[in-house]
């Protein structure tokens, strides 16, 4: 690559560098981008920056779920055909995403901003389990206010559902059980994913972890 | 992907329509770049941005070469130690990168910014051919008053030479006899860049044009 000292501006040196500095992108694909952008007419490297820094300024989070919204409430929360009562507990935005785009999910949301991780230095304070503890706390209090509990059961009076939607791998599994361990005596119903083959994968193919937990979680055979 | 009316945000879809319209960065990288900047802190976001913009803002075109630069004046222009009378005539500033990282050429440059592509509607008034006739002109009147002609010929009078290095393509080609004509009469040198298998290449996987060309400008055999 073209090395420092040789840069024809030091404007383009750093252009390239600031976007060399983003996930994924070598520094030839920088070089190239900075150059494209410099053909680029004034008014559409402004238009790119400008939705770019209002990624920065302008976006809000849902004051409920945490999740990315133009306005307090995110258009998940404030959908009134969602079962605001079931919540999928995800890492991140992109998790919400995800899901949505199975089009399989009706409940709600609530997005911890991270996952618990030492060797990071992330612990169970930087992410939003408070958040969805209060959450919960809310709820019941709003269920005692009005007295009209909507299906709940003994076992789950409230009829919460939680629902721990976090990777499969050790920080994964620490933060379920942390959270786990903040919620089990709030009378919620606590689930998780199922995990097993994937559909249409082959057993000769699959990993002998997830191959031998999809034996030991086998289910009923539903012809 | 994720489909358009189910972004959670109107400012998160066109931050990743504005990534995505990069050359070369997909829509999944694009969404994947713009939670990256999501999750980062205002001001490395505005650092980012900033550095982007000062392209299309600060960026500067040296009077002589057209090369970009960060004063009037380019760094190679600058430098008193190049043959400022050996002219290699170039797309882009992609091109004078590659040339300088080469450390084989101690003349300077002209960046035409563009290539004549009757398909992609640039015709030679797009590209600075005029300035590169203005600029052997200015030399020439320059020389006729100092009457100090550094090394020049009866063929080759103000020991001027342009070496043409475009592409080997139908725009490249197009674009050097373009630029031939228009400086043929004046008394430089013209030259062009030496075409032929790569060093190293292997005949069997030469193509038969490069393979059929090399012949035919074979040259002496130096032991």
């Amino acid at each position: 690559m073209y090395s420092n000292e040789k840069y024809p501006s030091q404007i383009l040196r750093e252009a390239v560098e600031a976007i060399g500095s983003l996930p994924g992108v070598g520094a030839r694909s920088a070089l190239r981008l900075a150059l494209h952008l410099l053909g680029q007419p004034a008014e559409n490297v402004h238009h790119f920056t400008a939705a770019v820094n209002r990624l920065a300024d302008e976006v809000h989070y849902c004051r409920n779920c945490q999740m990315i919204a133009d306005a307090d409430i995110c258009s998940i929360c404030a959908d009134r055909t969602r079962d605001a009562r079931t919540i999928c507990v995800v890492e991140s935005v992109r998790d919400v995403m995800s899901i949505e785009a199975t089009g399989q999910y009706r409940g709600v949301y609530h997005v911890l901003g991270g996952i618990i991780s030492p060797i990071d230095g992330v612990g169970p304070s930087d992410i939003k389990v408070r958040e969805l503890v209060e959450r919960i706390d809310r709820m019941h209090a709003e269920d005692a206010a009005t007295e009209d509990l909507p299906g709940g059961s003994d076992l789950n009076p409230g009829g919460i559902e939680i629902i721990l939607a976090l990777s499969g791998d050790v920080e994964g599994e620490t933060t379920s059980l942390y959270i786990y361990r903040q919620i089990e005596h709030k009378g919620v119903k606590v689930s998780t994913l199922a995990r097993g083959l994937g559909f249409g994968d082959d057993l000769e193919y699959a990993d002998s972890l997830t191959l031998g937990r999809s034996l030991l979680a086998r289910q009923p055979f539903r012809p």
